[in-house]
C-alpha cells in the first residue's frame, strides 16, 4: 500500500559515513577533488581522468560570469539579510532558471531527444535539419546557438570541444551539434556558432548526463561564484548604493521635488 | 555624492572572458579543477598542490550527507515545482543555516577571533580555557564540538586534520580547536571530540578564510550534492509518499474517519 | 541609450508614503483590508465592494491546505535555519510551482488566450470544445478539471462561482470554464468537473488580472498560511521527527544493522 | 519511541476542507477577508471587529515600501527565470532578513521579553529606562526607533497608535514603546522616536503574536508587493538595464577599452 522510501546516495552509523559506496574519510577526503566527487554523485561512481578533465572542464566553465543579475540579486540580499548567507546564494541561485540555467537543459534536451529518437545509424546532418526546421516552425531559436556578446564565437566552445575530443568525448552528441549550428546558420543567413551552453549541453550528453539535471551543472557551479559574489559585497558592499540610485531614478517622476 | 560600484572577480568582452585576472577560455577550462576555481574565487589566485589537497578534502566532506532536512525539503519542492531545479537546490540551500551550515562558520568564528585578540605569543591553552568558559558563561554548547550520532569520534575529524599537518596547514587555528575540545571536555567531564564542523573551520582559519563566509564552504558543496539528490528524485521519487504519510498521521486526531 | 527606470507603485520622502496613488498613513492604513491593498497593488486602483468580495475570496481560498509539500519544506527549513523565518517561507513558497500554484496559471491562460482569439459574439461552446480537443491531442490533461480528492465536485467551487454570480462577475471566462469541463466529462466519458484552481483561474479572469500572474495569487495567500505552519513548528516540532523517520527507512538497504 | 505528528491547522476529505475549524467553503470563502484569515491562521480564531481593524492596519503598513532591495532581487530574478514567479517572490523575501523583517521582531522581542520578565505592577519608566541602559551598555541600537529618512516622526507611527488605541489595543506594550522611545531620546540627547517597525511590534504583542513570527507579519504582507512588482516588471521590465548598468560599471576599472 505504502511506497518504501529508498535512496542509494549515503549512509552513515557511528563510526562511518560512505558516500555513494565510497567510505568519506577512507576513500574521499584528501584523495579525491571536488569536482570528481561531483561526478560520483551524479553518474555513481568516480571518474576516470579523462572524464574528470572533461566534468571539470564543464563545471569551470559555469562558476562565475562577472556582475549578473544573480550575483546582484544575492549583493542586495546579503545586504538585507546579513545573517543567512544560504539566503543570498539561494537568491542568486534563483535566477539561473529558464534564460541562464536553462540553455545548458535545453541544448541537452534537443541532442538527447533527437538521438534517441533517430536509428542508430542515422545520418546526423538529416537529424540537425529536422531538428532546425522544427524550431523555426515554432518560431523559437535554437537551443544552444549564438551569443548577445560573443558573436563571432564564444571563445569558450573551442577549448570545451577540444578538450571533450582530446578526452575520447566527441561522439555523436558533440557532432550533431555543430551540425545543427551549421544548417541553422545556413537556414537563417547568419553565423549562428555554438555558444558555451551549447557545447556544454551537448559534451554532458557524451557524459550520459539526464537533459534533466543539465541545468543542475550551472546551478552547483554557479553556487561558488555566488559565494565568491557575497564574500566581496561583505568587504566592498556595493547593494546600497544600487538601491538607493534605483529607488532614486524610478519613482523620481511621481516623487515631490524631483524633475 | 554616489559610490562608484566595483567588482574584481571578472569581466567579459566579445572575445574573452577574464576571471580572478585568468583568462576563462586559456587558463582555467581543462586546465584548473573546480575545487581549485573555488579557491580561485574565494581567495584571488590559485591554491598551491597543497592548499588544493587540503581545500578540495574541505569541501569533499561537506558534500554529501544522506538524507537530510534539506535534501528532503529539496526533494518536496521538485515535486511541485517541477519546472524549476534551480528553486529545489535553492530550498535544500536554505535549511543550510545555524543548525547545518552555522556550526562551521562557528568554529572559525570562535577562532579567529580569539588569535586576533590574543597577543602573538598567547600561551594557546590559556585562550582555549577562556573560550570554554565563556561558552559555558552564556550557557551555549562550545562550536565544533561534539556529534549526536558520532559520539566517540567523528571519522571525518582525525583524517582532516592528518590532511591538513600532511600539507603544512596545521597551525594555531588547528591547535587552539583541539585544546579547546580538551578543555571542553575536562570542564564538562565528558568527551567533547572536535567535529567535521570544528575540523573543517580550523582548517579553513589556517586557509585564510574569513569566517564570515565559512559558512558558504557548507553551501557551495550541499549544492553539489542536491542536484544529485533531485536526479535521484526524479528517477525514483519518494516525495509524494513523504507528503502522503505526513499528511496522513498528522490530520488523524481531526480527520473524520480517522482514530 | 539608456533606459529610463520607472515604477508606479511607491514613492516615500521624510514626511509621506504613497502606494498606487493613495497616502499610506492617511488613506490606507486602518482604512482598507489587507486584500483590499493586494487589490489595490495589483489592479492600481482600490476594489469596488463587489470586487473586494471576489477577490477576497479567491485569495481566502488558497491560505491553507494542511500539510502541504510546501508546509513540510517548509518546516523542514526552518529546523535547519531557525534564524531565518523568511528563509522557510521561501522554502515552502519555492514548491508552489507547475503543480501547485501553475494550474490557476494555467486555467486563467486557457481561458484568456482562447477569449483574446475569439470573436466578441464568438459561441463559446464551440470555443471549449476546440480547447478540449487541443489538450486531447497534446495528451495534456484539460487545466482547471479534475482533482484526486474531491473526486464527484471540489467543495470551493460552487461556492466561489456562486460568488462570483452574486457580485456580477459571473462573464464568459466563467462560462466558458463551465463549457470546458462539461465538453471534457462528454469527450473523455468521465466526470471532469471544474476544480478550485480553475473557478480562481476564471474568476480571476473576469476581473481582468493577466494570466501570467495569477499563480501569483496562490503564491501571496500561501506566504500567509506558511508562516501559520512556521509558528506551529516552532510550539511543536514536527521536523526532527520526519528527518529521522525518512533517513532511517530510506537507507535501511544499504546500511549495516539494518535489513 | 517515535513522535506522533501533529498539526491542527487543517484536514480535508473527498467533500470538505477545514481550516483551523471553520468550513472552508461554507465559514471562510466569501464571508472572512484576507487578513481576518491571516488572523485566523496565526491565533486559532476569527478576529473581533477590533482585532480586525488593527491587524488588518499593521500587514497593510508592510505591503509596499516602492523599490526596496527586495523589490529589484525580485525584478532580476523574474528576468533570469520566467518560468518560475514562485521563484522570484521567493528571491525577493529572502531579503526580509535582520535588516528588513527582523526590526519587527526585535520590537516585539524587547517588549515581549521586559513585560515577561517585570512584575505585573512594575513602573514601565524603570523597565524603558533598563531596557535603553542595555542597549546602550551593547553598543546596540535600540529596536523600533529612529528612521533615515523619516527623522522626525515616521508618518506610520502616529496612525498605527492611534488605530491601536481606538480599538482597545493601547496596553503596556505599546505604553512601554512610547516610554523606550522617551528614555532612548533623552539618553542619546537626540529625537529618536518610534518607527513603524516600533509601532508594529508594539501592537503585535497587544495581539499577543509571539516575538518569534513577527517577522513574519512583514513576510507575509511583503509577498503580495513583490508579486505586483513582478507584475510590473513583466510589463515594463527594468531588470535588463539595471544589470547592464551595474556590470559595466563595475568591470570598468579592468575591462580593456574602458576607463
Amino acid at each position: 500500500m505504502t511506497k518504501r522510501l529508498r535512496s542509494d546516495l549515503a549512509w552513515s552509523t557511528a563510526d562511518r559515513i560512505v558516500v555513494r559506496g565510497h567510505d568519506l574519510a577512507e576513500e574521499l577526503i584528501g584523495k579525491v577533488s571536488l569536482g570528481d566527487v561531483a561526478f560520483l554523485e551524479l553518474k555513481g561512481r568516480l571518474p576516470t581522468a579523462q572524464e574528470s578533465t572533461v566534468f571539470n572542464a564543464l563545471a569551470v566553465t559555469l562558476v562565475e560570469h562577472g556582475m549578473t543579475p544573480s550575483a546582484i540579486a544575492a549583493r542586495l540580499t546579503i545586504f538585507g539579510a546579513p545573517e543567512s548567507l544560504q539566503g543570498a546564494v539561494a537568491a542568486g541561485l534563483l535566477g539561473m532558471g529558464d534564460r541562464f540555467g536553462g540553455p545548458v537543459e535545453g541544448a541537452a534536451r534537443m541532442l538527447q531527444e533527437a538521438l534517441l529518437q533517430a536509428k542508430p545509424d542515422a545520418e546526423l546532418r538529416a537529424v540537425a535539419k529536422q531538428i532546425v526546421s522544427a524550431y523555426k516552425e515554432r518560431k523559437e531559436p535554437v537551443a544552444g546557438l549564438g551569443h548577445p556578446v560573443h558573436k563571432d564565437v564564444d571563445p569558450r566552445t573551442p577549448k570545451l570541444f577540444a578538450i571533450a575530443a582530446e578526452n575520447g568525448f566527441s561522439g555523436r552528441h558533440v557532432e550533431l551539434m555543430k551540425l545543427v549550428s551549421e544548417e541553422a546558420s545556413r537556414s537563417y543567413g547568419r553565423p549562428l556558432p555554438v555558444n558555451a551552453t551549447g557545447a556544454i549541453g551537448a559534451i554532458a550528453s557524451e557524459l550520459e548526463i539526464p537533459w534533466r539535471v543539465c541545468r543542475g551543472l550551472a546551478v552547483m557551479a554557479r553556487a561558488i561564484g555566488l559565494v565568491a559574489h557575497i564574500q566581496e559585497e561583505l568587504e566592498d558592499p556595493l547593494a546600497a548604493e544600487i538601491w538607493s540610485r534605483v529607488e532614486d531614478e524610478s519613482s523620481s517622476h511621481i516623487r515631490p521635488g524631483t524633475d
